[in-house]
């Protein structure tokens, strides 16, 4: 969902139940509790990817869920305030591939290309297995390693074609 | 306010004002709304910061407000949700410092080093001044540009003493 649309559904103040005004606060016009004085600021969505390569291939999963259910992508998922974001990608990357994973030297960050991603921003991270045995779980029903002429399609996302583009390239 | 508080102080559905409950969903314990469904996700306070050079010296304010009041540090503020991140830098760079400057590539990121640090993740990216004059404020009492040996203190913060260290080592 858009920031708009989730800005327009803040109703009500999350700390006390009062009804919520829009005021002109620190630059922006945001939710603010009348009673408690809450700001509601709308913090940014941020997803975590990782870049996991063995013998020149590349480490993809295929969604199970929307947006863009049945399309392939690298792993990737949210990250929590108060998550290490290397953390978050690693725990990701093993919720879907079985793939223990060690996330390093930050790949590359995008924000958001496309209104209908569901994250402001996404950081990916090269990553190297360390252990576990390749088996989609969770939000991925297929996960596998493809070489740079054997990508599959479609893919999931400007920001993951961006990865695979600067992938091949590099490859 | 470090993220295990934020979440204690959830206590109402944002969306319809019914009180919420803590339930385990999408792998960990989070505010849901009974009635509604709304799961309220604790999204990632991000801040982004530039780095800008000239002459080999590194623009840096002094903050007013708290954490760290009367401290120094590179410009930087939060990116709200839809904001793309260099243009939050930019914004934040004006609002401090009253230089227009333009974001460019990621200097490096920083995950939160300690407990009252407000973000979650520090974005920092390399900066050049397009045009404005040199005028602190907004968040900021005084704004100027350092040679590596003249770095004033204290400075505030572990992500901007990470970054002025890795500053130092590279002019």
């Amino acid at each position: 969902m858009e920031p708009a649309e989730r800005l327009a559904l803040m109703r009500y103040c999350v700390r006390c139940g009062t009804g919520l005004e829009r005021r002109e606060v620190y630059g922006a016009e945001r939710p603010v509790c009348p009673d408690c004085g809450h700001i509601h600021f709308l913090d940014p969505k941020v997803a975590v990817a990782v870049v996991v390569e063995q013998a020149d291939r590349i480490l993809l999963i295929r969604r199970r869920g929307n947006p863009e259910a049945g399309k392939w992508s690298v792993p990737a998922g949210f990250m929590d305030a108060g998550e290490d974001p290397r953390r978050a990608a690693e725990r990701e990357a093993l919720e879907e591939t079985g793939l223990e994973v060690r996330a390093g030297d930050l790949w590359d960050l995008y924000p958001r290309s496309e209104p209908h991603e569901g994250a402001d921003l996404l950081l990916a991270f090269r990553a190297v297995v360390v252990g576990g045995q390749l088996n989609p779980g969770d939000d991925a029903v297929d996960a596998r390693f493809f070489g740079k002429d054997e990508l599959p399609e479609p893919i999931a996302f400007g920001s993951a074609r961006a990865i695979l583009a600067g992938w091949r390239g590099a490859v």
